[in-house]
């Protein structure tokens, strides 16, 4: 059983082996919560298959719900206590609907102590909890595997203070970033995050993960703007450091723990964050270029002539466009290129940022690294323009089933990757397509096929892994890891490093509640 | 014996106490490094008095250096395994002179092998280390406090690696800061932190202390800007967590642990760090504001009106002014006023910035905001003016023994403490001063006596620490806890948190012989 393999002797495992993955098959093989054992369709007289690095491992012995746990519940947050199996349904079903949990409670918490009793009572009851914040994770990390309890922090959606002389703002974990927006907006400030899922994704959750996205060139990552975090211990004691200090060095920084932690080291109540002043000018441009090179040669001249008011430099490749313009009739607003740019700038002077923009422009076009393109300052246009790069994900859902990578590398390579899938992967895959974030080395690899396809999966994995691995990438640079992603953690961090990580797992939540089956490797849980 | 009172309890005590120190007084009584019990002056009589929270608690069982010991450090770093008193007294003494340790052993690696060869001889042998940087530290934090033998990075100095598409920098732990910067600079690129002790401290001693400094209102804080760390933990194992990668989301951040620690996890020997592009433009404005609130109101102008190219914000008062005067003989380039503000813009637009910077200057002097001021746009200036900041540490300890505290609190509120203080203390101190970052909210207050004086120190403290917990703020906001401070640290954290801390420490460093009675408080060592 590879679970049990020593962490070194896994790695080798899993470069060595062919996968042979029937495992993103959850939804092909849905079974009753008291089933237990995953179901594995075994053929007489076969060999029984290596399971893959992506499946579910056995379910854990966790307690089972029962009708006294449920009175407590109901006692607890009485109304808000949730088992109609409609409702259920979206809290166990991840938004590319790619994996599925069998959950029978759902639980809407309003308050921090009410989560501190919760996770109280299921610790001492050994019953797991699945933590949900939006559901717009895309590795499996926030559903349940098996019967967890999901314990969503939908309702806790309160502001709970806004500074408006340093820009700190608290709030509960269940804030949709969107509405955080909205409010900051009216108050002259951003939040210094902004991604595709705004409009669902819970500010807990993108902390929980350790979101990434649109700004993060410009404002930096939530590790330096998230000031304070209250988090509730697997134990149901509630840790309060919610500072809004823009700097303590008293002691170590425990926030940064559950940062990115996806929910299997505590549950994140509240944040405080680090907001910047809402820019008096923003301009967006859309560029095509022949190659990925002069794309790159468009980056560096760029930073140096848009310097401090480059907010974004994000790309797409010409399949991406081919897919927006198929599915989702988008119209391609430029020439056809290979490659498209999509350029901000946020600053406090319109006229000088304008001037800025427009000396670049004229630099790129005269030195031909850009071949056509098109500048939109007003905001239905600059939505406009964005849409043709956050709307990507969506046109790839209606193109067939999607195996998504989310790889960080040396900028200069990040198309390389592409390229070698495609040619790997020859006439087998319906799309193969590049996006992503250029200026933070993060590019988006999504692969698509009409239906679900075992042999191309394993085309692609350990593929798509060994060649980011070879260029000391990670392999998953924003998503995170969760179910799906967990065992192939020793491509990206090193042996000793995994079981430091197993050992804070085992230290703040000694019984292994708290998101069972995710983030971690298998070998570790 | 307050060191083994419960959080809750011990934190009462003291908010309850006068403090009676006779403890800052290390160099007043040295003692040989055989002596072991911590040598008290009692007169006979005399009830016991209590130990002052910044007393070096009593050494813990480590075992002492013998001479097998020392003939294995000299075979793995032969000629430099160093006895000889003259050297080791500049390391076993602080910068502040004002503790001193009694190491007879310093050792200067120069490779991660060789830290973790000493580190793994020491963990066994139960040999206590104090690791040490620059000694540039201002809480006791960088020499030892008895014989902990001192492993020194000065010659662990090279640079691995600059990409300069990406503008990432990899080096050894043991680069002083001030030559990195001199590196880059002539690679188009600036270090993202600047600080006063720039020509001596180390950047991994910066990293282990989460150093704050000049710029990180603009460029951020180490937890967002450090990329990636190697450390060698207690029992010798190295931990390479050396990404090159601005996103890596794969499992929790280890190497966010390390920053911030001072030592007392891991030895940092290499950091990777992400460096901003030289700015084309840099301009410093010295002003003068006739009150507190005048000066806070010309930060929000500022904010608003210089937005992106605002790189530092700094305060001085008069008193600060009086001390550079008559210690320094620095004059002041402007009207004598009650507060100095330093102003600096960095750009990528020499006309754009300069524009900004004057279109502010009108603004702040129509309105009355600012009563005098000299801008510098060239270098000989500019370091004039940022020295009239930089230098005031400096003129304090030509003004008698200093007391300093670096308080993080809402920047309201910041000037407030100063204030407080004076009229608390009366006419028992001899200066009273405040200074430091506007814009992360962080004052310096400083305090100085014509000689050390243990009843001026027990009127400044508690005073200053529940004064800065009555307003949340932080007791170190970027000096750390090192020896000085560690029992204060329940102002500023939570009981739980601490215990917390102490839970992450044994687990990293069972035996405790990283930097001992540093940074965690007495009740949890």
């Amino acid at each position: 059983n590879f679970r049990h393999l020593h962490p070194t002797t896994f790695r080798d495992w899993l470069v060595a082996n062919v996968i042979r993955s029937f495992s993103s098959g959850l939804l092909q093989t849905p079974r009753p919560v008291s089933c237990g054992v995953r179901c594995r369709e075994l053929h007489a007289g076969e060999e029984r298959p290596t399971p893959s690095p992506t499946a579910a491992p056995e379910r854990r012995p966790f307690s089972r719900v029962t009708p006294e746990d449920m009175a407590f519940f109901s006692k607890i947050i009485p109304g808000r206590t949730i088992t109609d199996p409609d409702i259920l349904e979206a809290s166990n079903v991840d938004w590319l609907k790619s994996v599925r949990g069998f959950s029978e409670v759902l639980l809407r918490p309003q308050t921090t102590e009410e989560v501190s009793q919760i996770l109280g009572y299921c610790n001492s009851r050994n019953l797991a909890v699945s933590p949900q914040g939006g559901n717009t994770g895309l590795v499996g990390g926030s559903v349940p595997v098996y019967d967890e309890i999901i314990l969503s922090t939908a309702l806790m959606n309160n502001v709970l203070n806004f500074d408006s002389v340093s820009g700190i703002l608290s709030c509960q974990a269940g804030c949709v970033l969107e509405n955080l927006s909205l409010y900051l907006e009216d108050r002259d400030y951003i939040m210094p995050l902004d991604l595709g899922a705004k409009g669902s994704c819970h500010i807990g959750g993108n902390v929980a993960t350790n979101a990434g996205g649109l700004r993060l060139l410009r404002y930096g990552s939530l590790r330096g703007t998230v000031l304070g975090l209250e988090v509730v211990l697997a134990d149901g004691r509630v840790l309060d450091c919610l500072a809004t200090l823009r700097k303590d060095n008293t002691g170590y920084d425990l926030k940064q723990l559950f940062i990115g932690s996806e929910g299997t080291l505590g549950v994140i109540t509240a944040v405080t964050i680090l907001c910047p002043r809402k820019p008096k000018a923003v301009n967006v441009a859309f560029l095509g270029c022949e190659s990925f090179e002069q794309l790159l040669q468009t980056f560096q001249l760029c930073r140096g002539m848009l310097g401090e008011i480059l907010s974004a430099f994000e790309f797409l490749d010409r399949e991406c466009m081919r897919l927006l313009n198929t599915h989702l009739k988008l119209a391609n607003p430029i020439t056809d290129c290979p490659f498209y740019i999509v350029i901000e700038t946020s600053g406090s002077n319109p006229t000088h940022d304008e001037e800025k923009l427009h000396q670049f422009l004229e630099e790129a076009m005269t030195s031909s690294q850009v071949i056509d393109g098109t500048v939109a300052t007003e905001e239905a246009k600059i939505k406009a323009l964005w849409s043709l790069r956050e709307r990507v994900t969506e046109a790839l859902t209606h193109d067939g089933f999607t195996y998504k990578y989310d790889i960080s590398l040396p900028v200069e390579r990040i198309y390389q990757l592409v390229t070698d899938m495609r040619e790997h992967l020859g006439n087998r895959a319906k799309s193969v397509v590049g996006y992503g974030h250029v200026g933070d080395g993060n590019l988006h690899l999504n692969i698509t096929s009409p239906t679900k396809d075992p042999d191309l999966l394993a085309s692609i994995e350990p593929f798509v892994y060994e060649w980011t691995a070879r260029f000391q990438g990670s392999i998953s640079a924003e998503h995170g890891l969760g179910l799906k992603k967990r065992n192939y953690i020793y491509y990206s961090k090193a042996s000793l490093a995994v079981a430091l990580m197993g050992n804070i797992k085992i230290m703040l939540d000694p019984k292994g509640i708290l998101n069972p089956y995710k983030t971690l490797p298998d070998d570790l849980q």
